[in-house]
C-alpha cells in the first residue's frame, strides 16, 4: 500500500519549526505539518483571572481558529457569524488542557500565559501542529519571564515537553499523521497527546465510519507514541537553536 | 480502598431507564445513574437539513443541556448568557457522533432524528449516561416510523447498540462509572462508548492531573469495556419491557 | 357543553406538588397540572446583586424556559438560537413579579433567591403551575434560610402564599384551567394570580379572537378567584407532609 | 388628594395626535400624553411572512423602543447591547396584539402593516400612547392601500377603533392615566386596551406593592373604560381633519 | 443645469436648530436638513469609563442610529438583528471624533457627555446634520455643567464650534449638501468636517463610480468650506436665541 | 528632522509582495511594509449573492481582522466577544469600495471574489497594506477565472490597479507611511487609496488632535499620490514575476 504522498505508515510529514516569526509576542512559532501551517503566539500578562487571584498559580490558556481560506474552500469568519462553533471550542480547550500538562503553575506564580494558535494553511492534523508549535512558544514565554526574573520562586515552571500526532485507519491500515486527502478516508482517528517521556496526556479516538477493536488501537497508539518521540526530537533541536 | 458508596471498584451505580416518560416525544427515557438524572427525547422529523436533500440518507443529532440547578450551586443559563459555551458543544457533538454509529443512515431515509438530553440532576457522568439513555429513546423512535412504514427500505436501521461509560483513576486506583464526589478526585478520566458487541465508536482519555502509562489505559479500557457490556444488558431489558 | 376530558366548567386538572425531586436545591418541587409538568428549583445565594448591595434587601427573580420536547412538535432551544424569545421573557418576568408579593424582602435579608420553572411537559397553563409549584419551593427555601439561622431578623419572610390558574371562554362557555386543546380555542385568555387570602397580585387578560365585556370578565374572574383558593389548599397539604 | 398637574382623578392629560409626521411612512403619528411623545409610523409591504403565504391573511406587527435618552437618565441601547430587553418584547407583543384586534387579516389580504412606536419621550403611559397612536397610522396605512386599490376584496379592513389608557392607585386613590412621577408611587398598575365600542381587548393589571381586591378592581376598570372612550373620541377627530 | 429642488449648486437646503427639543437632556436639538430630520440629544454622566479614571480629563462619545422607517422603505432594527452595522458605527465614530475636536477634555474635567444622534428621517446628509446639531446640543451641555459649576476650572471646555456638509460630483458637477435623490447619483461623495474658523476636521472623499482628480477635489473642498461656515452661522445664531 | 528609522519624510518603508503564500486560494498575497505583515487570500466563488442574481454583474467585498497577538499588547478575538468591533466593520468596508473600483462588475461576470485580509503583524498602515496587497491577489484570481475561460465576455474585468498608502503630520512633518510608532504621535492623519494613472479612489484625513488647514492638506496628498506611484510600479513587478 503506498500513502498519497509516497511516505510511510509510520513517517511524519517534514516538520519544521521557525521561532521568533513574530517581533512582538513572547514567544512565537510558525509550524509547518507538511502543508499545514499553523502560527502559535504565546503573550504573558502579569496577573491571573479573578477568579485565582490570591492563589499563587499561574494560568495557561489557548484559543485555536482558522483563516476563512485556510481551507479548500473559504469558511464563513467565527467573528461574522456572531458565534464560535463547536470544533473550534473543543480543539481550543484541547490545546489547553494539553499544554497545562507542559507546565507548574506553582512554578510559574501570578502571570497568564494566552497561547493563540492561528492556522494559516490546513491539511491535515492542526490541532496536533498546534499542540506541538504551541509547546515550543511556551517555551520561549517562560524564558521571557524567567529573564525579566518575574517568576515565583527557583522552580522551572517547565516540567514535562509535550507534542501530539494524529494517527488512524485508511484502508484498513494504521499510518501516522494523516493529510487531509488521507484524513477524509479515515475509518477510525485519533489525536494523541504524549509527554516527552512518552506519558499519555490525552488519547481521543473516535471511530468515523467502522467501530474499531482493540488490537487496532493497540497499533494506532504504538504509532502516535513513536510519532511523539520524533516531534519531541524536533522541538528539543528547536529550541537549541 | 473503599469508594464513597461503598461500590466495588469495578461496579456501576444502580441504573435505571424510565421509557415512555413523557407524552409527545416519539422516543423519551428518564436515566439514572445514581443521582445522575438525563432526561432523553428522541423527536422525528421526516425530511433532512437542505444539505442533505436528495441524497436519500438520513440524519441524526444530538443537543445536550444542563437545568440551572441540576449541580450543586447554580450554573447560569446558556440561553440567557446568549451562547453556548464550549462544554456543552463537545459534549453534544460527542452524543451526535456516537448515535450516528447506530444507525445505518440510508435505510433510515431521508428522516431526522433529534436527541435531546437534558441534565436534570448531575453527579457525574452526565454524557455518557446521556448517549446509554439516548440509544433507548432512539429504538423508540425508530420503531415509531417502522410502524408508519416511514423507513426507506427493508432494512432495519439500527444496526448495532451503543452504550457509553466513564472510568478513571481515583488515589491510584483504576475505577468504573465515577460519582461527581470521585470525579473531581480523579488523576486520569476516561470516556468510552462502545457497541453491544464490544467494538470501540469513542474513546476519550485525559490527564487531569498526573499523566497516565501504557499499562493504565489498559486497566481503563477493560473496566469500561465490561462496564458498557453490563449497559447493554440493562439496556436491552427495557426494550423488551 | 362537555370539556375534552370531561371536567367541569369550574374544575381544575388533577393537581400533583412533589417536594424534593432534587437533591441539591434548597427548595424543589415537581408540580403537574393534569399533563403539564414544571419543575421548580429554588436555589439560595448569600448577598443580593450590586444594584442593591447594603439596603438590607433581599432578592427574588425567577426563570422560566421549556426543554425542546415540552410540546407536541419539537422547538428550537433559546440558547442555540442565541437569544431568549419575548414570551419566555415575559412569563419570567411574571413568575418573578408573583413570588415577590410573597415576600417581605426586608425580612429576607441580603440574600437572593432564583427559582427556575423548567417546563419538561407542555399541555397548557405552563405559567400558572410554574408561580403554584414555585411558591412551594420558595417555602422550602425559606425554611432552610430560616433552619440555618441566615435570615436577617425575627419576622417570617414569607407573608402571604401565591398560586395561578388560567381561565378563558371557549365555545362561548367560560371555562378553569384551560389544557392545550382548549387553550388553542379560546377566544380570551387570562391568567390570575391570587394570594391565599384571594387578593389579586397579577390579573392579564387577553382577547385572542373576539373581544370580551364586563360581565365575561367578571365571571372568568370569579372562576379564577375559586381555582386559585382549591390550589393555596393543595399547596398547604404539600407543604405540611 | 391633588395629583401633580392638578388633574382630577379620572383626567387624561392634554392628548394631541399629529397624522403625516414623516414623509416616507404609509402612515405616521405623532402622538403626545402630556409629556410622553411617541412617533408611530406604519409600513405596509406587499406579501406576508413565508408561515402565512398563500393563506389569503395578512398581518400586523408592531416594534416598540425607546431612544437612549427618552428617560430621565440615558438608557443603554439596546443595539449596543446586542438584545432586546425583556420589557420592550413584552410591550411589543401587546401593541402588535392590541392592533391586530382591529384589523380583519382576510379582508387586508396578503399585505403585511409593520408598527414602529418609537419612544421620542417618556413620562408614564408610553405603550398605551403607542396603542392609541398606532391605531390611526395603521387606519392611515389601511386608506393607502385601499386607494391603491391594494385589499383583497370589498370588506373593509378596520373592524373597530382600538385606544388604550394606563389607570392606577396612588396613595389608595384611584387614577386615570399616570405620568411616570404617579406611576412609581403606584400600589397597583393597570394598562387596559379597549375597542371603540367598549370592549375589552387586553386587561393587565399588576400589584406592584400591595394586593388589590375586587372593588379596587372594579373602580380601575371603570376609570379606563371611561377613558378610553375619550381617547376614541380624540382619535376620530384626528382621522377627520 | 438645475437641480431637482430648483438649488444652485452651491447652496444649502433650509437648515433648522430647535433648542430643547426634549425636557429631561441636558441639551437636545432637532435638526432639519430639508426633509432630513436628526434628534440630537446630550446626556452629562460625572465621572468618565473606567479606562480614564484618575486623569483630570472628560469624555465625549456619540452614538448614531437610524428609525426603522426613517427611509423609504423600512430598515429591520439593529437591536432586532442584534447586532449594529458597519454604516452605524462608522458613522458614531465619525460623530464622536468630530465632536471631541470641539472640546478641551481637561477643562471638561472628569465629566461625560454622550450624544445621541437619532435619524428620524433621512433625506441625504444624515452624518452631516448630526454633527451639525450635535454640536448645539453639546454646547447647551457644556453650560449646563457651567451652570451648576461641575466644570474642572475656570477654562471653557468648548474651544471651537464644529459643523459638517456633504458635497458631491452629480451630473459631473460638483454639488453642496446631497438630497438623497442626487446623493445616489452621485459619482464622488465627499463629506467634510470643519471648525468655525475654517480648519479641517475630517476630510472623506469616496469615488463611488468614477476616480475623481485632483481640480475637483479641490472645488469640492472650496464648496464644502463655504457650507460649513454658512452652518457656523445658523448654529451661532441658534445659540443666541 | 529625523525619523525613528532614519528614512525621508518622502520615504516609502521596505515593501515585499510575496505572491501564492497559500496553496488552496484563487490568489494570495503576503505583503509586508516594513514590520506590517498582513495575508491577502483571494476566494473565487461562481455565483453572486441573492440580491444580485439574474444582473449579469458580479461582486467583490472584503473582510479585514488582525491576529490578538498582531499587535503590542494582545487583543481579544472578535469571534470570542461575539461581535465585530467599529474599526475592523469601516476598514473591512474601506478595501471592499477599493477593490471593486479597479473592477468592471460586468466583466467579472456573476462570480465573486472575496479579499480576506488579515493582519499577521501590525506596525502601523495595516490597512493601506492591504488594499496594496488585496489588488495583486484580485489580480491573480482574475487570471485564474480568465485561464478557465469561466468570464462573462472577452472585456478584461481589470480597469485599473488600486493601492493605499497613509500619510501624517508629525511633530509639525508631512510624512509618508508612518509606522506605527509615528502613527500614535500624528496629529493629522490621512489614507489615500489611488489607481495606477493616480486618480483618488479614497482620501480620509482625520485631525487627530490639532485641526489641518488647506496647504497641509495639499502637502499630505502631494506625499501620497508619489508613494501610491511608488507602490504601483512595486505591485506591477510583482505581477511580472
Amino acid at each position: 500500500m503506498t500513502r498519497p504522498d509516497g511516505r510511510a505508515a509510520d513517517q511524519l510529514r517534514p516538520v519544521k519549526i521557525t521561532r521568533n516569526w513574530l517581533d512582538h509576542a513572547e514567544g512565537s512559532v510558525l509550524v509547518e505539518f507538511g502543508r499545514t501551517r499553523v502560527l502559535c503566539a504565546a503573550s504573558v500578562t502579569e496577573g491571573v483571572p479573578r477568579w485565582r487571584k490570591g492563589s499563587g498559580l499561574g494560568w495557561v490558556t489557548a484559543e485555536y481558529a482558522m483563516l476563512p481560506r485556510a481551507t479548500h474552500t473559504r469558511g464563513d469568519r467565527e467573528s461574522v457569524r456572531g458565534k464560535i462553533g463547536g470544533r473550534t471550542h473543543e480543539i481550543s480547550r484541547l490545546i489547553g488542557r494539553s499544554l497545562r500538562a507542559a507546565v507548574d503553575l506553582g512554578a510559574l506564580g501570578e502571570n497568564s500565559i494566552a497561547l493563540d494558535c492561528d492556522v494559516l494553511q490546513a491539511d491535515g492534523g492542526t490541532r496536533t501542529a498546534a499542540i506541538t508549535g504551541a509547546y515550543v512558544a511556551l517555551a520561549d514565554a517562560v524564558s521571557w519571564l524567567a529573564d525579566r526574573k518575574k517568576l515565583a520562586g527557583k522552580k522551572a515552571p517547565l516540567v514535562q515537553s509535550v507534542s501530539a500526532v494524529s494517527v488512524g485507519v485508511v484502508d484498513g491500515e494504521p499510518r501516522l499523521d494523516l493529510a487531509y486527502e488521507e484524513d477524509v478516508r479515515a475509518g477510525t482517528d485519533m489525536n494523541v497527546v504524549c509527554t516527552g517521556e512518552g506519558g499519555f496526556v490525552e488519547v481521543q479516538g473516535t471511530a468515523e465510519g467502522a467501530v474499531f477493536d482493540r488490537p487496532t488501537l493497540d497499533r494506532l497508539l504504538d504509532l502516535a507514541v513513536a510519532g511523539c518521540a520524533e516531534l519531541t526530537r524536533i522541538q528539543q533541536e528547536a529550541l537549541q537553536r
